[in-house]
């Protein structure tokens, strides 16, 4: 096989059973690839107590700027029930115009296809003025305590700094081209605990509902408006997603009623900053009611944009040369890594399609390999330009 | 003993277990004391699939009108841990003035003071023109199914209508001679399901909120002003005693969620009006929401006033004689009998004071018990008059 066939690379890292977090055979297939093409290899394994040990891999050619980071993982969730494969899912089969095998698309056909292009740039024009790196992590399915957020510290230690990330998780919904993910919306989440006074429904005086309290809370809470969307991100929203007495007796007050929620939010906030309108409004909402509460919140993940500049536009017209699709620029969906990397430098994430990932009979066109890794190489061609 | 001393009658009361529904012993008493005066007595044991058999006393002298029914109940409720208590709950002792033991107060005391004044009123009058009844029940601390509602029901069958009824409860809350409880309010349970469409937080375009959908109901149903009370009743009120949803998930958007509320309602209203008035208010609340919902009422019981005519004023006189109180009409607190007596003939309630009720250590001062005998004597004398 040439080095530079995604195909073949994808192949190889189906067929090690990597699930999280035993991802150290899928790494030396990757430094197996990188390393005879000049790049430097570090091993990295992490531990934490209360948490596997995990293998990281982080690769770097070149020691000039701009030094484009490739970032992507190895390891793979679970197959589930392997008799319900039509291939079994470490086979790294190719059949039907399809390579199959779990993590086809989440994500070891976008690494190969990243070191597929990498190693086709240098092998065209030779080590670039700028440095390419690989950050490939063995801990991004898992608890995502030994993976990237330890690279990344590991690697500004080491003064290793690069300008731009790309992450090669899955972005597209359908077909390859249509969305570059620039941001993900933040998620906090809150537990409101209000305390009246129990007691007899015959005897309302002496009791203090609290749900009258809660539903004045409720009743700006489940209609706030946050905002109208910003210039990349969708209106952020807020939901109530329980409301709890848990009394069961008809002729009984409670004394204690707890509302949660989840507010998912765009760049037009910061979680401090709806901490404080959250809580100032429901203190507002139960001054004078004599009513006693708590508010508690979780933070589960920060907001990010990564304004789109040059550096991405030269990756939007990579995707045009190849697919003829102008990507959108989206800021939806779940969590990955990125949240970790816009720490160090801006990140968009870049992909395949995502329709099958964590499915049984998880599998991707050998065409979408060959033209993710076309996008890549053009991209580099452009970056380093 | 005379027969109309009613601290030796309330003492032979309390010296029988009568736990609900086991009250034919207590009420073996009555009719011992009943019967040698003239009293027909017929003994009443009604069956009902699911509930114990109750046995009941109904007892008139006299033919004429008009018919003065006493109404009560011998049946009492568990002691509780005997050894608690000062004096064990069924030995009827007297000490410090006061004579202890289960039902002292709720209700063999007021029983044994209705049938000392009036076997004092026959033996001084003889027999009046009109007629005296006694309706005693075993089933009044229990599920009330085979109790004073069958005697009624017996009663009518027989021809037997009493003109006024006095219920001797405790109606007192500190002081003999504070409260005539001519009316109760009534009591209309409701259970609100709202069903949306679940959802994760992240895509609530996909999913309908039913937590959004109650607090659009909380926001009326909780500041809901039914009335400003009428002439002899408190305001009517809601309180809604649960709202759940049980979703312990914090990025999901449930799919149901359930309100229960109680309403203690007044004259002023009638379980219809209040039923159209709340199903109606929910339907323009969740209309346009695309939320299903299903309401389910429960009566527990209707309100009820008698109003305050010649024999309650011969009756409220009676009381100012004796204690030199005039007494409160009032219509708080929970249920009784009256609530069945009611559709027979008018219906008051007076007798001791109420802060032992079903407590250790339930006893009534010797001297409430000779002035509510006084009370109920003088009464006697007013009312055939
Ligand atoms: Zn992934
Ligand atoms: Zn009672």
């Amino acid at each position: 096989m040439s080095a530079a066939d995604p195909l073949a690379l994808a192949a190889d890292l189906i067929r090690c059973p990597s699930v999280t977090p035993d991802a150290a055979t899928a790494l030396d297939v990757v430094q197996g690839a990188l390393e005879p093409a000049g790049f430097a290899c570090h091993r990295l394994v992490f531990s934490a107590p209360g948490t596997p040990d995990v293998d990281n891999l982080y690769a770097r050619i070149g020691a000039g700027r701009p030094h484009l980071c490739f970032a992507g993982h190895v390891d793979v969730v679970p197959p589930g029930d392997e008799a319900a494969w039509r291939h079994p899912p470490f086979s790294g089969v190719i059949a039907d115009g399809e390579l199959w095998g779990r993590g086809a698309v989440d994500m070891k056909g976008g690494v190969a296809c990243m070191m597929a292009a990498a190693l086709d740039f240098l092998a065209a024009r030779g080590t670039p003025a700028g440095a390419i790196s690989f950050l490939i992590t063995g801990d991004e399915e898992g608890p995502a305590v030994n993976g990237t957020r330890k690279v990344l510290d590991w690697m500004a230690e080491q003064g290793e700094r690069p300008d731009h990330c790309l992450l090669g998780e899955p972005t597209n919904p359908k077909a390859l081209g249509e969305t570059i993910k620039i941001g993900r919306r933040g998620s906090l989440s809150g537990r409101l605990v209000i305390t009246g006074t129990q007691g007899h429904v015959a005897y309302p005086d002496q009791a203090n509902n609290p749900i009258r309290g809660l539903a004045r809370v409720l009743n700006w809470l489940t209609e706030l408006r946050l905002d109208d969307g910003t210039t990349h991100f969708a209106p952020s929203n807020l939901e109530v997603t329980s409301i709890d007495a848990g009394n069961a007796a008809h002729n009984v007050i409670p004394a204690q009623v707890t509302a949660k929620f989840n507010i998912r939010f765009n760049d037009a906030h910061t979680p401090e900053s709806l901490k404080e309108l959250i809580a100032g409004r429901i203190g507002e909402a139960l001054a004078g009611t004599g009513l006693a509460h708590d508010l508690q919140f979780r933070l589960s993940g920060d907001s990010f944009l990564t304004e789109p500049g040059p550096w991405v536009e030269a990756l939007s017209a990579a995707i045009a040369e190849v697919t003829g699709r102008t990507p959108h620029y989206d800021t939806g969906g779940g969590t990955s890594d990125a949240r970790f990397i816009k720490d160090t430098c801006p990140v968009v994430e870049f992909g395949l399609t995502y329709g099958l990932i964590h499915a049984v009979d998880e599998r991707v066109p050998v065409d979408d390999l060959h033209q993710l890794t076309a996008i890549y190489r053009r991209f580099l061609e452009r970056y380093f330009a």
